[in-house]
């Protein structure tokens, strides 16, 4: 659960609605059925029309994602890369192997029953961290490793932006037809315009499309695509600091050094820089 | 046929005329001639001014090829790029040209009169596979091909892209004539004045131009250059993996270590990240 | 003659034009000297501020270039590369002067006078290509040609690009002092309100200034800006094609394979992908 | 204190408040606390829902740092690396641990303590700087020093950026959601339209919430995230000058040389481009 | 005297004026103290605040420097650094420093009584040039001169570009506020509404902020801002060429190899290409 985004989107809808019942403000003179229709209407259409399917059907899962917190945290990838490391060098390559069985508290031949017994209650390996690693067990050079897992980066982060951008699509579209609605609703208010007070109240309706637009724009779709987008760059920082730290298993270097080249990448779970650089001070001590 | 394309193309359409009529809206009203010569025609123009010939006459393709499906399949390209592979490593480089008349359908000496037969029956190569595969083939090394086919993907994304950005041009053009003819329209209204009835008539007759605008940006040229974009950014992709492939082939790799190389840029086919995890793995285990 | 400029230009205006007369538009009523004062000086104004003497004296040129159609041609550069290469190969670098002074109708010693003469029957050789065929007749070697070629091409690139740019200000200068000149008006009309009537006529004319500044952005200046900006492109990427071909003749490679090597770039003069792979293999075969 | 930042607040405010009332403005009538509920409640809401819990607690912090001059200086930085070069000449690398124990006033064992009691009257180190000398007293090499630095300036980088994009979100969705307001407002006049007069005034208010957010955005935010993305960048020029430093002493570089190298980011700190030019040729003469 | 924005200034200026005067706008009625001090205190306040004391300083500097015509002259150098390439290559890297002395008219001893009797009789020599030479005379390597001198072009024009941000800044805001204003006026006069007369003067006053805005922005702000990133811009090439003259010098290189590789920068100051073609080709035959 990411609380941050359900309180989010709870705070922007109470304080609008609230701010404006404040004033005596009318809420249910708001809703319009057929202004929805042509706003999200025609926004889908047209991000169906810019998107291919395979895009499109991600769509209801990106948005529900919003809202669940990701679990790869920086911290534990540090300390699982170097636990990798010690073993390496005290049993060997071939030793990785099995920590990542035992990690995934199945062996390969029952993973798929595993799996579904209790697959929630262990924690499963990052599969790009353990793709990496299998190639080290087989024994691929370090340009090798480094490529792929490069090439994986790259190839999987083009496929990720390019469905955050819906969400910057949608974004642009829904106010572009909310305009459109109040333009439409204005020629016709404007040709037919008997008295004024009589127009007023026809206006008042036109504008409730250019409502809507900003609305699904502005409390919506923005926010997800900075989430998302935030989200997609901390993974990348992540899988960077993998790729270091599975060269640094190849290369057979020192666990201690090791944990010291990643460090700078702690930031993002130590509460503070102080903190931090107390952190890397300590473990230099240690050594 | 890309379905997604005219679906897009008619939920926004229906959306915004459906959501028109709920509300009493007559349709009719939205249509003036003369609204739209200003439009689209002050739009056309301007880019015939910002594109050169060569450019412009591919205006019309484009717009086409947004409803047809492209044909190249990342998996298909992986497989036959490691079929190629097995190949070569068999029977040596030359047996390449056999496999490439062989899925060609005919030998060269009758190229013109099978593809007049048959033509749509069989799979053709992709030019670029093919003409990298021919350089494999006479024996270039390897530097050669690469910087060949880079460049060739280079000068093709750069032809591509400024043609694309046609849609962008069009997208801006079509708003300020919308808004240049609505000023036109306000200006000729409030000169001549009588009532505050025939001038809302009048003034709602002006709006239609900006109307017009928004729709021939919004449902039409910013979602086609997007989709149109993202197909061209796949194709590089898919050129970038046949680069590797070919790479591959000319150094003599083994066939299942290639595929395994290749094995990222499946994430654009396969449906799930799991799936594309566990296709890997296989993979591993069968070598 | 670039017809596309001419006709674009002449579409846009008529469409204008055409469209608000077919609703009964009075043309005269959109013509206001004060207001082009206004919107014109003021954007040429600004224009002066932001860029030196040396740029704006290029402006008149500039316009004037955008219907003239550009003479370089891909194909027939490369097969003058081509036919250099030829030349190098088999009668020494030495005999490329030969080709270059041929080519221009005149040898040095009498340049001047066949310059008045018959320049204008004779084709001139890009003097980029010259300047690089004279290095390489001189013997300077690989690195020092082309970074000679890289630098003239950077140096030349920023100065035309920043030349083009004034386009791109104008056209974002122009709408600037049309809202500027409507505020102006109505600030003028509504301090000096009498009635409705003549508030609505005089508010038409305040939104005069506005309209013409539209025009001069969207008619000319952002068309202009966009074709001058396309033309260098693709006279940058026949220089790059050049760098190519005259590092190839300097190397002395097989004038085959130099063709083979520029063919990517046909791309840009033939007339469909499938016509230039035929002629990439057609070129195959012959060797 | 960051004077400028205080000063610029106030007379931003001063401005306002003082034209307004110049010309008989009633400020009392620009306060609706329900509009600010919709402004701020709004754009918080969705600067939550755009950002995780890690950075949005920063908000605060970041807030008040720009009333807070940042310490680092250019020129004591440079002078401090070129101490800690003279000393690790003269007496070997190992001496340098002394200098940064005395530099921090507290000798390791008592580093808690000392911080409380005098932490204020001793200039700390910058944390930077010391984990690089502390690598160097290591005797790592040259390359793992330099990467292990860039990695940390990255990294941080990456994340201060991310927080300081908050206050640009911020100014976003702050005028966004006034006009969310002023609609919904617009739609409530609208809709219960009696007399010219009273609706007027209705429309008065639904404007302050379009008043509000454009407030926050050009009063607060814009200034603040430019203010930190200036200081963030200047601390990046810093760290870059540090790491130059840090692998001069490494390499141990003659000191006179390292502080010339070292010069051109003098200008920082030096009031005029002349000063710093007699700087560099006194310190040439002195050489 | 940089005449062009001089002129610029007036042109821009009087056009508006003239232009409102000619249909009989009253110039005097666009003057409002109240107007001036919302739109220019607000702006300068948030400039203030978004940037620091040292860079606020700089701004009516920076003004000024709009009017008067930088010295650099791109030939001038190019032929400087001739002079000296043949004067190292005859008498030795020390007689560089006897030519730098001559040309700056003093000698080292009284440099400072030197400059205030004759400073500006006399060419001071660039100090960007002249730190260059000075450490080719001190014998520094070519990669040492080459990094020092690109760490200062890096480390100036980040200053530099951060100064004329302002500009940029200021025609950001100006706009802002002048909206702001407008808003604040409305809510005033629609508060108070009691004639339809009395609103439109009352409106017409609340418009004078925005026109304010527009005019700080797109008079003075943006061609400013323009013009000086086009001066950084010109002498950053003259600074690349300093180098790649300097490296020249540094490496002995033949004169007049030197002048030809310099050649492609005289596109600045030649009046056509095709005077600098010859240019070029002159040089050549002389060889």
């Amino acid at each position: 659960m990411d609380l941050m985004s359900i309180l989010g989107l709870i705070i922007g809808i109470v304080s609008m609605a609230g701010g404006y019942a404040m004033d005596g403000g009318n809420l249910g003179a708001l809703w319009l059925l057929s202004a929805m229709v042509i706003v999200a209407g025609g926004a889908l259409g047209s991000v169906m029309l810019a998107y291919g399917l395979d895009q499109f059907k991600r769509f209801p899962a990106l948005f529900i994602s919003l809202f669940k917190q990701p679990k790869t945290n920086m911290a534990n990838t540090i300390d699982f890369l170097v636990k990798l490391s010690e073993s390496a060098r005290k049993d060997g390559i071939l030793s990785l192997e099995k920590i990542i069985e035992a990690e995934e508290g199945t062996d390969k031949g029952t993973d798929k029953g595993a799996d579904k017994g209790k697959g929630k209650s262990k924690g499963k390996i990052d599969p790009f961290l353990k793709s990496g690693i299998m190639m080290v067990i087989d024994g691929a050079d370090l340009e090798q490793i480094k490529s792929f897992l490069e090439t994986d980066i790259a190839v999987n982060d083009q496929k990720a932006a390019s469905e955050i951008s819906m969400f910057d699509t949608m974004a642009a579209f829904a106010p572009a037809y909310g305009m459109i609605g109040t333009i439409m609703g204005l020629i016709q208010v404007l040709a037919n315009m008997t008295s004024p007070e009589s127009m007023a109240a026809a206006i008042s309706v036109a504008f409730i499309t250019t409502l809507y637009g900003s609305l699904i724009a502005n409390v919506i779709c923005i926010p997800a695509a900075n989430k998302l987008r935030m989200r997609l760059e901390y993974s990348q920082t992540i899988k960077e600091m993998i790729i270091e730290g599975i060269c640094g298993i190849r290369n057979g270097d020192n666990p201690k050094i090791l944990r010291e080249r990643l460090s700078p990448y702690l930031v993002y779970t130590a509460s503070s820089k102080k903190g931090k650089a107390e952190n890397v001070e300590a473990k230099r001590k240690k050594k």
